[in-house]
């Protein structure tokens, strides 16, 4: 097809890059055909959770260890937002991924730049120090990258593709909730979607419409010694927000998600905003926060640990898994229960 | 910066993403500045083989093996090419450098997709497909990925971006050249490059102009077991062709290579569009082929290993290391010598 024809039949459509459940519809209807089992080995791999997992990254086992390795796209529009830029959205991003998995030391990362002709070197070398500074505090280094650059007009700035490896001596899934236990959240919700909405003159830019852009490998790590094997489930909660996240999380565990609507962590320029806009805080994207879920009886010690860190001292259980309601996520709002949609797509493209 | 503010001050140019010395010059100036320094150990790894190597990709020491990782983003345009399609070219762009790097088993890559929204179902199908059959023609297995997709006229079509992790026993490099060691490639020249200007209406399409497009892991794997430790240097000459390739491995090894003109591989399709525009055949890329340096007493043998493998009927030696003129390239024309320029960009922009 030459890229000036138009397609006929069926095309890609913006909510099917947006995180929820478009998005999962693409990926099994068109990539997960003939993809690896999971589980299956492969070369020097005695087991593996590939691609049907569908959790943030793929864990290879290695002897008595796993590999995790995940990769990510960044598209992020502006290139520059309050509170970060696609470089230190890079690198956080996969970083945050492993540590999802279980895997919070020592990232090792490819990093790939395609970029329009005509951008600023300038810009460039300061998304590039940008990616040092997010490297230099995750303990992450560069490898290997590759560059290539498109005509002007043929892709609008500047896109980064990072891959991440790192160890885990257990890997943490997504799909590990049981009836009673807690979920957790490292902190304030949907940080980063406000923050890209204001930048895109959306909403008007308050100075705390700041994107939480973070590394988390060291608040997970943290989290993971305080509740050892009692932490059961990690999840990234990026784009479609935490109602994504849990969807995902509730439908893989074949549990109820139950969430305290007084105990979410939200701030006050994002409660504002989200009352202006009409926008559920749970459908926003993070991009320095952690979805756990702990046993009952580690919740108390994982909940200190990650207040004790700079990154997770807005922490809260904010939910109960249950039984019941299996796949669903709900709401108590104080006056009664309210179902949590899951996102169809999001906010804006490019949001990370 | 907006997106749409004119940046001042220098900016990225097409060459700097064409594989010649203009991309050197940007990698070193942006993008090595902080790197990890090569042999540096990093986490669970004893030692590494970096991004300041430049190589095809880096290697990570474990044990007494080494996991090589490798990272290519493909915007070749068109999408569906004589010979083969981006899909295709991602799996085998990435298996040959991990192959190149002496990697030659059961890859495992990540596979990111990049898409503009209103792109035909039906053509990311067909793309998937031939992602699937490479990785079974390789033995390549994608255990994770991501989708974006950017708004209608964001980005041109689709970019894919590949990562691939493969173990090797022992690393070859790219820098192991020395004085009497043979230049051996493994087939015809420039089929890759021509097929894509081919396919561009540069120049009329011939049949024979067909990409290369093909994973040489098996190719690479039949070399040095026929070679052993006589294969002393490997390399993937993709963009800026068997020139840039050759003039990477003479500066790292300190050696001058010199050609034999008459023994370059080259299909007369090849030639005869090369006689009509004027492009030198050496300069434009390969995306099937790979550069062996070999011991002079085992080239015959690997030359025989690769003559009797599908994808290396064409190989040949093609010339040899000398001591003099280190780091350049010279031609033997059969009426003299003449410097092969190394090419400071590519052809067309998005050939790979």
């Amino acid at each position: 097809m030459s890229r000036r024809e138009r397609p006929r039949g069926a095309t890609v459509t913006l909510a099917q890059g947006a995180g929820g459940r478009a998005m999962r519809a693409l990926i099994e209807e068109v990539f997960l055909k003939g993809a690896l089992p999971s589980a299956r080995p492969h070369g020097a791999f005695s087991e593996c959770v590939g691609l049907e997992a569908q959790d943030d990254g793929a864990a290879l086992r290695l002897g008595d260890r796993w590999l995790v390795m995940t990769t990510d796209s960044h598209v992020v529009l502006p290139i520059f937002f309050p509170g970060g830029d696609i470089g230190r959205l890079a690198v956080a991003g996969t970083v945050n991924d492993l540590a999802a998995m279980g895997a919070t030391d020592g990232a090792v990362l490819s990093f790939g730049v395609v970029v329009e002709e005509g951008f600023a070197r300038e810009d460039l070398e300061r998304v590039q120090a940008s990616v040092r500074e997010a490297c230099r505090e995750s303990g992450a280094t560069i490898v290997t990258g590759d560059t290539k650059v498109m005509p002007r007009g043929e892709l609008s700035g500047l896109v980064l593709h990072t891959t991440g490896l790192a160890f885990a001596d257990r890997v943490v899934r997504d799909a590990g909730l049981r009836p009673g236990d807690r979920i957790l959240v490292s902190g304030t919700l949907g940080d980063h979607g406000f923050a890209i909405l204001a930048a895109r003159g959306r909403i008007e830019l308050d100075a705390d419409l700041r994107s939480d852009v973070a590394p988390v490998n060291g608040l997970v790590r943290a989290a993971l010694a305080a509740g050892g094997p009692g932490v059961v489930a990690l999840k990234d909660p990026t784009r479609g927000g935490l109602a994504s996240a849990l969807h995902e999380m509730a439908a893989k565990s074949g549990v109820g998600v139950l969430l305290d609507e007084a105990a979410l962590p939200l701030r006050p320029a994002v409660q504002a905003a989200s009352e202006l806009l009409g926008i559920d805080p749970l459908h926003v994207a993070n991009e320095g926060k952690i979805v756990l879920g702990v046993a009952p009886e580690k919740a108390a010690a994982v909940l200190a640990a990650l207040r004790a860190h700079p990154l997770g001292r807005d922490a809260a259980v904010v939910g109960t898994c249950v039984a019941e309601h299996a796949g669903r996520v709900l709401l108590d709002t104080g006056f009664g229960r309210r179902i949590v949609t899951e996102p169809e797509g999001d906010l804006v493209p490019r949001i990370c």
